[in-house]
């Protein structure tokens, strides 16, 4: 019988979200009457712009006729977007980015997923704790793991605890490590990185020759000028970081899938023969031969989401999301619950009330209140007693949770 | 420096297409007035269907409003399209596959390129030769190979070559191999598999314990009714294949990206304690952790390829492409070129004339007569002194392509 890849067998559970989905849908069905309010997986809810939505129809109705029609897309996107990524993600912030150097994809969780593939399995990975799981998973199932001991956590992997004791900023390994996934701002403890942290980052990548693996796809929801809204926006990160970005959290892109990863030209890894080899070129090869690209239609959406219209658009619906975010802030702390995030990120992490591990307050949160968040001890061992709850909802439902919450 | 997966070291030069891109790109800029007509890549050419197009367009819009918004896809595909796909591909010939079989996404090549990573590393690949070359590429980046001789035949791969002396028909492997990848109709060959051939690989992998992967691409262009269009069709095949299919070849989704899986509930693997793994837990819990799922409009529009109108004009496009082959084959016959395939699929695989290998025909006939089509050895060694021309092109454009080639 063909042997499985046994790497499987070491993670634990279900991926986070579709736990979540299963303990949710069998509350529902349990109660069927009950009004669920969601603010566990970090989906959008608002509408996807009109000049945005506009360019995708314009597109698709081209791809009805013979004259207009587009077959496969280029390997890394399409050029219209690639420039005006190229434009308004980094030159509009004084950082030259060549559209050779920008792949686009269909999100950052297949991107951030796949790109461990291009590394040997021999390289030790850094991760912050809690993280996002994909982070974590995508490098199990590669098996740069061994087993998970009781509280998630497995062995060979570099954690970084984030917590309220260090202001949720991980700290710089001791020893050396080759891969480290740095995500800011943060799922999901939704604070930031200083460019202050993200020097003192590049530096250690830099003595130990290691690589940055740079999720930037909550940027949007900066407010402070201060912090990099780009890891390339520090000095000397060409050479040591690949960035993913994503359409999902500004655009309202989670069901339309577009993302991008940037991989400048400077990045070297070292083969077994000790030859530096272009860490550009391998991921080059890995998205012609394994990926086929995105839809025309969806990156024209992408597109208009930097036309002048789009762009003020997505402001609109990101202060929007950022206000749920302030509004839930100031009831939580009223009841006296202490909070972190939630001021350049769509996602607020709370500590869980005393009595209360993060499923536990999970399932407290879901039977008593209907409102369902993400347990922290889903995100990894140092997220228990934690619990994220996201600001991605319309108003009332908003107010209404928060009004839930408070009375219990 | 980190270390790279020095797998991809031994990958022959680009992968196929991108190097014929290259090629038929250098060309036209040192011959800008040359009118290349295109018929190397098999991407199609038409507009896509006006119901699909339409029903694309329709929930694209839904995608601008508050009240009908859709966020995350689910994981597997939304269940309207998977009973449309349960009914229409597989109920309406008499077989039986569940909705919760069917993985939704975003195309046939990344599925097939994707689907060897829940196997161990020391499977043994047994593929056609000459083959798509996802297939092995995937396989090579995994590290299931040797290094490539110079026919760029991989060490430690089972090669079943097929060529006119076997009727392009892949031979049973004498000894034992893991994994086994058939596609029919064929890509390149554009040959079909009767159900007796079907029946004789089912039976082999009964006996190895193997997994057959068979892609089925291209089922739309079968125009007898005694060729199956699934495996699954043939008795037995639940418990040792998987399937995969696209939307590209049949509704025009090249630039739209859709496909599925189906992994029965049957099939097995070993795990290295000798337990026993159903492959569908493994391959959901890769499509969940390392995917995102479908744009829902993508979706929408796959269900329409379903509906009467959609099915009718999707029957109307094919009809059109296979006239091209038949044109193309009597065309090229006249002239004494010995030609197979293009009776049942959108590919034609001929002998290279006298004189000319594979990649020397290319040039040759990119150069005399501005005609691109695909050497037969970037399929693989057994494909070297044959060549194949896709039919998917307007009308006029096939013409004037065979005159140009019969002027020569």
């Amino acid at each position: 019988m063909a042997h499985i890849n046994d790497n499987y067998l070491k993670l634990k559970a279900g991926y986070l979200f579709p736990e979540i989905s299963r303990r949710v849908n069998a509350f529902v069905e349990a109660n069927v009457s009950a009004d669920v309010i969601r603010l566990g997986i970090g989906d959008v809810v608002k509408g996807i712009p009109r000049p945005i939505v506009d360019a995708m129809i314009e597109a698709t109705e081209e791809m009805a006729h013979d004259e207009s029609f587009q077959g496969y897309p280029p390997d890394q996107g399409q050029e219209f977007l690639r420039e005006a990524i190229a434009e308004h993600d980094f030159a509009a912030r004084g950082v030259n980015i060549g559209i050779d150097e920008i792949f686009v994809s269909d999100g950052a969780k297949c991107d951030s997923g796949n790109l461990q593939e291009i590394f040997a399995e021999d390289c030790v990975v850094a991760l912050t704790d809690p993280v996002y799981p994909v982070y974590c998973d995508s490098n199990v199932m590669a098996g740069r793991t061994g087993e998970a001991d009781e509280d998630g956590s497995y062995a060979g992997l570099v954690y970084m605890p984030c917590t309220a004791a260090n202001n949720f900023t991980p700290k710089i390994p001791t020893g050396h490590v080759d891969i480290i996934y740095l995500c800011s701002p943060n799922n999901p403890t939704g604070t930031v990185m200083t460019r202050e942290a993200m020097a003192e980052w590049i530096a250690y990548a830099k003595k130990e020759q290691a690589v940055i693996l740079f999720d930037a796809a909550y940027e949007g929801y900066i407010t402070d000028e201060s912090i990099p809204h780009s890891i390339y926006e520090v000095e000397g990160a060409r050479e040591v970081a690949i960035e993913f970005r994503s359409f999902s959290k500004n655009a309202g892109f989670t069901g339309i899938r577009c993302g991008y990863t940037v991989v400048p030209k400077e990045l070297k890894g070292r083969a077994a023969s000790g030859e530096e080899v272009d860490l550009h070129r391998l991921w080059a090869r890995r998205h012609s031969t394994r990926f086929n690209g995105v839809a025309y239609p969806v990156q024209r959406g992408a597109a208009a989401a930097f036309s002048p219209a789009g762009r003020q658009a997505i402001q609109e619906i990101i202060a929007f999301y950022l206000e749920n975010a302030a509004i839930m802030r100031e009831k939580l702390r009223a009841i006296g619950i202490t909070i972190y995030g939630g001021e350049h990120a769509p996602y607020l992490w709370l500590e869980t009330p005393e009595g209360h591990d993060s499923w536990g307050f999970f399932d407290y949160l879901l039977n008593e209140a209907h409102v369902v968040g993400t347990p922290g001890a889903g995100f990894g061992a140092a997220g228990e007693g934690y619990f994220r709850l996201s600001a991605f909802n319309h108003r009332d439902k908003i107010n209404e949770a928060m009004e839930r919450i408070s009375r219990l």
